[in-house]
This record gives C-alpha cells, structure tokens and sequence, in this order.
C-alpha cells in the first residue's frame, strides 16, 4: 500500500478502520472515490461530519434522532401504553419495518454482559424503570435478541418488573416463517414446541 | 431505513453508493460511526475531502499522485529505461510490493473495451507513444490483466509500438506459485505449457 501518495494512504487507513473493511476493500473504497464525481465525494464526506453534529439519544426511549423527542416518541397516533424494549436502535428499525407494532420503544443502548463488564447500569434500565413507574404503560414487550445476553437481560428485567403494575411479555421464538423443520435448531425446536398455542 | 432520523438515512444512501456497500452494511457503518469517536469521524470525513484535493495524475506515468510528478518517476535510483505498462494505479502497487520491478511505469488507465465504448483515444495510449519516441526507453514490459480486455489491449500496444526502437515483453502466465497442477484451469496450463523455458 505503501506506494500510493499518503492523502491517499490517510483515506485507505482510515476506511480499513471501519467494521469489516480490510485493507483491500479500502483500497477499492478509495480508488472508488478517487474517481467518482467530487459531489458525491462531498456528500459522503459531509454526511459523515453532519451524524456526529446532529445525532443525538431521543430523552425518553434513547433512539437516535435529530431532534430532542424522536419521531416516534412524538407521534401522537401511537399508541403509549405499549413499550417495546430492545437492545439497539437496529432492532427497533427492524420492527417497524415489520409493520408489527404500534407502540413505543424502549432502547437500551446494550446488552446485559457481565463478561464485558456491562452491568445494569451501563445500559438504559434505570430510565426504562422510571418510565414504567409514572403508571401510563400497560404492557412490556421485551424484545432482546434470543442469545444468551439477550435471554438473561429478558429474564433480568422480567424480574425488575414483578413489582410494577404491568404486564411483561416476551417476543415469541420458534421456527422462521417458511423455514423448513428439518434445517431448524433443536434448540428453536424445543422453544416452537414449549411455547406452542392454541389454533 | 426510513425509521431512521434524517441525517443517519442520508449517511446510510451515501455510504451504500460505495462499491460492494449493500444497505445493509451501510447501516452497519454508518451505526459504527454513530459510535465512533468524534475524532475518527473527522479523520474519515477529512481525509474523504482532501482525497478529491490534493491527488492529481502524474504528468508523466498517470498514476495517482499528491505531486506533479509521482514519487516514482522523480526518483532517480529507478532506471528510467525500462517502462511497465499496466492498467490501473493499484496493479502499480501490486508490482511494487512484490519488488520484482525498479524501472519506470506507465498507467493506461484503463483498458481497451469496444463493448463499452473505450477505444485507444480513451486511455493513455498516445502519451504511452510520446514516452517511447523520445527515444530513451529500451524495453517496454506489457503488464495488462490476463482477462480478454487485457490481452487485447496487450496485442494492440505491441503492435503499435512494432515500429519504435523498443523491446516489448510481455509479463509471464502460467501456474501460479505454490498453486496445486490439478486445480489450475486449462486455458492457464495451455498458456504455461506454450510459454515454458529452459531451467
């Protein structure tokens, strides 16, 4: 790599420190840019300064937004006494993609992991309790991801909350919708078959 | 996407202007630079910037340089009499790390593609010409890609440059090294076999 000019060895160090970019697919990155027209090269470039100016955690549900309130927290149609809680802003786009919801969310910006030092109070519990004490939400779906930290930050909350007013629930888990039985995990299979209803 | 706020999407459209950036990994970008230290936005931002400002074609070899004439050619250990033609600057570094090469280069950029429309008035073909009937080149080394643009594009340099005082050669193909007989294509064993040498 060496052998390029170093604005250009800036641009490719600095692409390859982007996740799952190597050193290769920055050099492609760069030579891309290199020679696409300087407008774009712009936007690019100032979209990036543009996040970190504007982006901020929505005050109650810790979403990114542009604003102090997200578009969702403030959305009168939605409907607030439902509380979807999920670990990253991600998963929250992934349900609304879903169409499935029309409540509010709760994000916790993490995951419980005692491995990484990530406790209770790293991530936004404490402002998910206070939420749930002002007494308007009636329902919590807990919508963690189905590995081992998101399965113990479900039960850890599930626990949080057995004192409070409100019905705790937990997205289902089972087998994916066209997916073929014998390609599923046995574990997926034991939860399809545990948490089986009626038809 | 549309769930996000408006500067992350727009962020989002640019990163996935990239090549091989689908949607998807541009949202995983534009989360990491969410993420990121303000500083390691700026750096990426900047050096986006200063990509488009500084880096200009050498004069002389067309590769990319943040100078008139590239590192390369200003050098005056390289030996100025031996010239390696090749399509694209990152087949130049190619060559140079594998420090199999210590003569000049000359940078078509680009290869010859009726199909779409780049005939030899497109690339640097007739500054490649110049270069020679100045007289002070001995060898020319043709080192286009091996596909069929490439050896097209090989074929009609050595024959324009039949007339000029000039050694043309072409870079080797054949097995490569450490490369197992049984999984080498036919078209490569056929071109190792035609162009074998004495040991």
């Amino acid at each position: 790599m060496s052998h390029y000019p170093p604005s250009i060895l800036k641009l490719i160090k600095n692409f390859s420190r982007l996740p799952g970019i190597g050193e290769k697919t920055a050099e492609r990155l760069a030579m891309h840019v290199l020679r696409a027209p300087r407008s774009e090269a712009e936007q690019l470039s100032n979209s990036i300064k543009e996040i970190k100016e504007k982006v901020r955690l929505c005050a109650m549900c810790f979403a990114f937004s542009d604003a102090d309130i997200c578009n969702i927290c403030s959305d009168q149609r939605r409907i607030s006494s439902i509380l979807c809680v999920v670990e990253q802003p991600p998963d929250m786009v992934a349900i609304e993609k879903s169409g499935s919801f029309a409540g509010l969310y709760h994000i916790l910006q993490g995951v419980l992991s005692p491995m990484n030092g990530i406790g209770p109070d790293s991530i936004r519990i404490k402002e998910l309790i206070s939420r749930i004490a002002e007494g308007k939400i009636k329902e919590v779906i807990i919508a963690t991801s189905t590995n081992v930290e998101g399965e113990a930050t479900a039960a850890y909350l599930a626990e949080r909350l057995e004192n409070y007013p409100v019905k705790v629930t937990r997205i289902a888990s089972g087998v994916p919708m066209g997916g073929d039985l014998k390609y599923v995990d046995q574990v997926t299979l034991k939860r399809a078959m545990e948490t089986r209803h009626a038809v």
